[in-house]
């Protein structure tokens, strides 16, 4: 009965503060939702107020949990001497599914990006610089992303631990397991030849 | 501190539900609002609790309303005998922002779409009917889309509606304006060769 921007309105605002959602694409969700799913909406309110509450940071490896420390770095089956570095959450699980990885994990929860302002003291360099040096960590493996960003990310890592006698190592690039030489870009073949082992 | 499917995971769900999101964009969502943007979780959990409780249909077209009858349909100053029908509230919004159309809108709120199971019950055809035969309309403005499924959408409603003695129009069909006919795809130029005027 009003003019005020509705509840509707309202909706498709929120929607697109979602990452990659533009005015169409929350128009669209909107509508859905509120003509064929509601019990979505109502899920996705109760989810979002939850975890909005109740997830915050490890204290030791920085990935969200919902305890003071998370269950992979309580877990004492684990290797403490390895200290494995990725950029989000996705990563870690990506390698936890490899099951090649027994040690602990610290997650930067981004990585460098000097042209959207994401520097040195946005990812959680400090943090990770104080957990490496517990005393019990002696490498410290960096998986940052294979971009001009995980690159640069895993240098400024590399070079403010290197001096703390910790040993730095990086993830092997190369070949994709299953993939026909032709078929590999001329970049990952230079990289494949020059890490050969 | 507990293994069962934590709030990430259920944020990550509830994400999914979203049309046009699947399992990376959730995780990317998820992780975005819960680093980044906080006030962003909270205000998308207020605003589809909201919705959800306070968004229906208006009695009159069918619309998003939260009254019983809607704005449009209760201003004094539209022309009563014309009813415009549209899909969408994004399509009504289209048309009011023309600003060539004075009339009512009905609102299906959706289309015909038999390969996905949406048949003439799913769409609001029943109510179409009762509404255009309110004694005062007199002219039914087609409006669906002109697609496949906006044309059998246009022709079930103007087969149910012709032998009511109504008028039964169809938007023109024609060149877009500002297009140069060279660029204009051959259909709809012989669409606007047919159509012309
Ligand atoms: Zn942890
Ligand atoms: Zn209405």
């Amino acid at each position: 009965m009003s003019a005020a921007p509705g509840a509707l309105e309202a909706l498709i605002d929120a929607l697109r503060r979602l990452p990659g959602v533009g005015q169409k694409s929350a128009q669209r969700m909107a509508y859905h939702l509120l003509q064929h799913d509601r019990p979505a909406a109502r899920q996705l309110a109760q989810a979002l107020g939850h975890a909005e509450q109740a997830v915050r940071h490890c204290a030791r490896c920085h990935t969200f949990t919902e305890a003071e420390v998370c269950a992979t770095c309580l877990d004492p089956a684990r290797d403490a001497r390895q200290l494995l570095v990725v950029e989000t959450p996705a990563d870690q699980a990506a390698l936890e599914r490899s099951g090649s990885y027994r040690g602990l994990y610290f997650v930067l929860m981004g990585r460098l990006s000097p042209l959207d302002g994401i520097g040195v003291h946005d990812i959680g360099l400090a943090p990770l610089l104080q957990r490496a040096q517990d005393g019990v960590v002696d490498e410290l493996i960096l998986a940052t992303s294979f971009t001009a960003e995980g690159e640069a990310t895993a240098q400024a890592i590399a070079q403010a631990l290197r001096p703390q006698g910790l040993s730095v190592t990086r993830l092997a690039r190369g070949v994709p397991v299953g993939s026909e030489l032709e078929f590999v870009d001329l970049g990952t073949l230079a990289h494949a030849l020059a890490d050969r082992r």
